[in-house]
């Protein structure tokens, strides 16, 4: 390991798992800690999540959101992810000075009015600021607190051989968006993020399941994508994870970005897409729920949980060859978040 | 107001209020929003305070402590101003590309070690990275939930007039620690912050107050000392506050110091230091039970909740002179937390 912090270390990758290992868990062990998505705490008689997120996104506003809409999506996605309905959320601002007013003005009425669609309520606060040069902007740090609903556990350790693999949507676009937003490539193209607060897209599933129990795992796929969290599921679980290439929603314009850039869509964030992984009987019916939703009208099985190649992703094509995804790691895109 | 963010924004006083106020509570206000220390959330059957503190101080190591320590610090003591036990942190991490790791784990080490202190778990936590020179070094954000306890519930508008004011120690030690360090000044002394977790102190006072609602008002004097949090329970409470100039423990090097530089350590941060106050028959055993404590030795009464100037606060001096203590605004000295 390298004796600095480098930018791998927050791509969310291998790096980061191993700087949590090495430092934070060494350091603050304790039987609630998590690596995950939430922590679930006793509190009184709930089961309560607890999780936080810090956003340094660059640039702090793009197509399709900006920092304070991404804040809120991240941390209620995180709490969604855990089966737990968003209840309270505190924010921590830190701020460049010069910083213009208006601009914070637009990012808390982005992020009241996406806590409004989530059901969150926005309760408490911090605001700190930093001399000019001493902090890029705007950086904004949420944490959120969620009531875990009756019979939903999901959990990355849960995947079983023979289970679907779902995505909520076409897959890549935050970080194909933030990729075209920062104008180094000189290249053009039609294409918004797709941050966006889900959970009523996993309420509306955790309504029409026949069994909770049946939502094996529910992911966000943010950094590093829908490539790394199959990575992590894979490690968790102790399976494979086989993906059919062509069943892969991708926008045309991510495919197009992607192909000049020599970049892999599966290794591009989300902010606004899960990945679901449940028994194959279950399946038809949640993508069926899902394709109804706002989010997620272009919910797919986008593969199977896999006996064999244990910690691998497998890529298949059409025509029947058949790669290994190679497994993530250093960072694609600094900032994405 | 300004159309930018000024430094002041960020220093706690009359400016960061503005803030809260025009733009935070603006967008987000909800039946549980607090621009206090921490919000008090209904959660199954319990009450539970949660409250967020971002970390930003330079230089990230200090006399007597470390962002890290402080971080943990200054959210266990605005728990502990509700009267809440602290369980649970959360904590983010923005890290300056090139930050050395043994840095970071002696950061992580303290915050072990002060969480223990103060008997509080850190259970979830993110961790960012930013290129060079797009964060100072590191920035930490920790969250935190306590249980309320019962019968405690300190509030700044219940001071009233004939109540004691109390400190918990000697004032301003944090905030002129901090500016000794960054050498600007070319001034020596020997001088460490107060930094200190007090859970344990305001769980004494809670088992050994005759009454737990005798605790009108515990604050926590960071930004803006002992003298900016004074103000905001006078404006709270619609009563005047006179301090008695003698009667305030200032440690003599901070003394010094101040003199040296014309500051008043009444607007000096603490981070170690609680205010309290209490109906004066309670006060004595207070300042008793106070003086026995690990982080209270020198708490002293400092002066008396008054009916006239209502929503200011007055010096008096052993001579009988009486002035009027400046209302605090602006930013005496950024980055100090």
């Amino acid at each position: 390991m390298s004796d600095t912090i480098t930018l791998a270390h927050g791509a969310g990758g291998r790096q980061t798992a191993d700087l949590i290992e090495s430092v934070f868990a060494r350091h603050f062990r304790n039987p609630e800690f998590t690596a995950d998505d939430a922590a679930i705490l006793p509190l009184g008689n709930t089961r309560t999540a607890f999780t936080t997120d810090g956003f340094i996104v660059s640039p702090w506003k793009f197509p399709g959101g900006n920092i304070g809409k991404l804040s809120i999506c991240g941390t209620v996605n995180d709490l969604s992810c855990m089966g737990a309905r968003p209840k309270y959320l505190s924010c921590a601002f830190q701020i460049e000075e010069g910083f213009p007013l208006h601009a914070l003005e637009e990012i808390a009425a982005s992020m009241a009015q996406t806590a409004a669609e989530a059901g969150v309520r926005i309760v408490a606060g911090d605001t700190k600021v930093a001399g000019r040069g001493q902090v890029d902007h705007i950086f904004i740090t949420t944490t959120g607190i969620g009531e875990v609903q009756e019979g939903a556990s999901p959990a990355g350790h849960k995947a079983r051989p023979g289970d679907a693999i779902i995505v909520t949507g076409d897959i890549g676009r935050h970080g194909c968006t933030i990729l075209l937003a920062r104008n180094e490539f000189g290249i053009d193209a039609d294409l918004t993020s797709d941050c966006a607060p889900l959970w009523g897209t996993v309420e509306q599933l955790l309504d029409t399941v026949n069994d909770r129990s049946d939502l094996h795992v529910i992911r966000d796929a943010t950094r590093g994508g829908v490539g790394t969290v199959l990575y992590e599921i894979a490690a968790q679980s102790g399976t494979g994870m086989r993906l059919h290439a062509e069943a892969i929603p991708v926008h045309p314009a991510v495919r197009g970005v992607c192909g000049m850039l020599g970049l892999e869509p599966l290794y591009l964030a989300c902010e606004g897409r899960l990945v679901i992984i449940a028994p194959q009987d279950a399946a038809p019916g949640i993508v069926k729920t899902l394709q109804q939703g706002k989010y997620s009208t272009n919910a797919a099985v986008i593969g199977e949980v896999t006996e064999n190649h244990a910690g691998q992703v497998v890529l298949t094509t059409e025509i029947g060859t058949q790669t290994m995804l190679p497994a993530p790691g250093g960072e694609l895109l600094p900032r994405i978040c």
